[in-house]
């Protein structure tokens, strides 16, 4: 029988695991709220009640299991067996060595490495990816991330840190970052960042004139005028991109916008690594063709023609899963394992 | 007796060429200027003399010759034997299938790369990055150049054009670079951004009252006011760090600002590859210790906790004849044959 791998995404909101074939098939698939903000000892919880449940069920139908792998945000030490640091969206899970305790439970392999690195694992291995050596994936969603595939191998540089695409600077001195520098695309390319974009834009649409004729655009209602500067509460990307679908013309040019920002560093990162494929992930691209229409739209102005001319960019094909499944990959291909240095 | 390469470094202004062992000694060196402005046919003739001189000599020593091997600006095709992009600065060089007349004239191997590509061979063979695996290379000079080193060995991309870090956007919509993209790394942090921060601090200084008691720059006396301001003429980078080194206020200035534009990029591939080892390289870093005492100050600011501490910043230590040396690796290794595909 075909060995298969357990496969766990603890992300910021929700905890997803599976069952991953060697062939990529997801054969059982679980989520539950991750509780991150509730402390360590609880992600450990989850953590241990999703993999209990899992080699439960792989060992029920006689599968094979190759390992436990674990997709977590931050920068994972193997050898200490959790994350070092990088991990801002889980309070007190530094430093807990998880890799160490669920081995001790399980038995099995325990591999981990960083959330969105095992997502262009998952894409290059089972999905977009397929057969391709030189691929670089931004995953756009609550910050913007990335992965580096050189030569058909995952680059995770000298301490497994590479792929922090979010933090290059693209606008020298503009936007403070969380991170402390100053003009990181991050800032201009997360959720965050449209959400500052599209409320200068309406904001600014609310103070001119309406030209004669012309409906107002359906944003300005969904948007309260009153609300706090820097709190970008009002419409969600999604709901800006429906307004774009329906011709909205203030959304279409806060969709033009937000594809721009997203280009400047997508053509950025093209120009350094000559990729064959560049594949666009993460919240934000899935929610929308008409989002993705206009980033490929901007990349060409902001990328070598040489490059250009040679890279494909496409959507992230493994969807909600992709974590998941990218994490099965580690187990199969024994990366990041916890002991083996 | 030990191997040896001959290696020539087609540069814009200069040819060298030179004997290179296998250890990397350099056995013989030659340069010449490259005329590349008299078009191909020059180019090609001056390139065979040079492999004719050391040629010669090499079989006149009893050297056994591994190959000939050349760094040029662009993109190589080593099916094609030349250039199929990027060599602006060599009109006509273009398609000129260069390693495949050498080839036949020479009956060696012949190799060829792009220049800054070479150079990080170099460094990381036998000079500044000596058994480092994961290595960036920035040059800075004419134009801003990068080099990737992953895992010990070169990444080169798809089609051979990776490590164009100079052409991605750290001011997005600020100075159009000869490339057509607006607010390249390059046009900030080359020998035209630093003519260009010059001018402008210059400019700035000669309008502003001077503070009683403190003396007048130099720069004021050196830089025209008459000069066109499109023309960076006036000071080259030597002469303002120069001026900087002996105290001048207003000097001091332009070169903090200069180490921070540089530092922009540095830190943004630092946060992307996670090094262990970042080279500073090219004319402007070679020719004064103020530019990287500045440059270092201000990468932290620009790059993420967890990967500064990970990273060491050094000078490129090959120096002039980094090209020649460089590509005698391209030899040794047998990277980019001609007629191998």
């Amino acid at each position: 029988m075909e060995r298969c791998a357990i496969g766990i995404d603890l992300g910021g909101t929700v905890l997803k695991g599976g069952i991953v074939s060697e062939s990529g098939r997801l054969l059982e698939y679980r989520s539950t709220p991750s509780r991150v903000f509730e402390g360590p000892d609880r992600v450990l919880g989850n953590l241990t009640t999703m993999a209990d449940l899992l080699t439960a069920k792989a060992s029920e139908c006689g599968y094979p299991v190759a390992g436990i792998a674990v997709a977590t945000p931050g920068v994972i030490d193997p050898v200490f067996g959790g994350i070092v640091g990088g991990a801002e969206n889980l309070p007190g899970w530094e430093g807990v060595p998880f890799m160490k305790m669920m081995h001790e439970r399980f038995g099995f392999p325990v591999m981990a490495h960083n959330d969105v690195t095992t997502h262009v694992l998952g894409e290059t291995r089972f999905g977009a990816g397929v057969g391709k050596k030189d691929v670089i994936m931004a995953s756009f969603g609550t910050g913007v991330g990335g992965g580096i595939i050189v030569g058909g191998n995952l680059y995770t540089g000298s301490i497994g840190y590479a792929g922090e695409i979010g933090h290059f600077t693209t606008h020298a001195g503009g936007q403070l970052c969380a991170c402390g520098i100053r003009g990181c695309w991050e800032e201009y390319a997360s959720i965050r960042g449209i959400l500052r974009i599209a409320r200068r834009r309406v904001d600014e649409a609310r103070r001119a004139p309406r030209p004669p004729g012309l409906p107002a655009s359906s944003l300005l209602e969904a948007w309260p005028a009153q609300v706090e500067k820097d709190t970008p509460a009002g419409p969600d990307p999604a709901m800006i991109f429906e307004a774009a679908r329906d011709g909205d013309g203030l959304a279409l040019e806060i969709v033009d916008e937000i594809g721009r920002e997203a280009a400047v560093g997508i053509g950025g990162l093209i120009n350094i690594f000559n990729p064959e494929l560049f594949i666009i992930g993460g919240g934000i691209a899935s929610a929308s063709e008409i989002y993705l229409e206009a980033v490929r739209r901007h990349v060409p102005d902001w990328t070598l023609k040489l490059s250009m001319g040679s890279v494909r960019i496409v959507p992230a094909s493994l969807g909600y899963e992709a974590g998941v499944i990218g994490a099965s990959v580690l187990a199969f291909d024994r990366i990041n394992v916890y002991g083996a240095g």
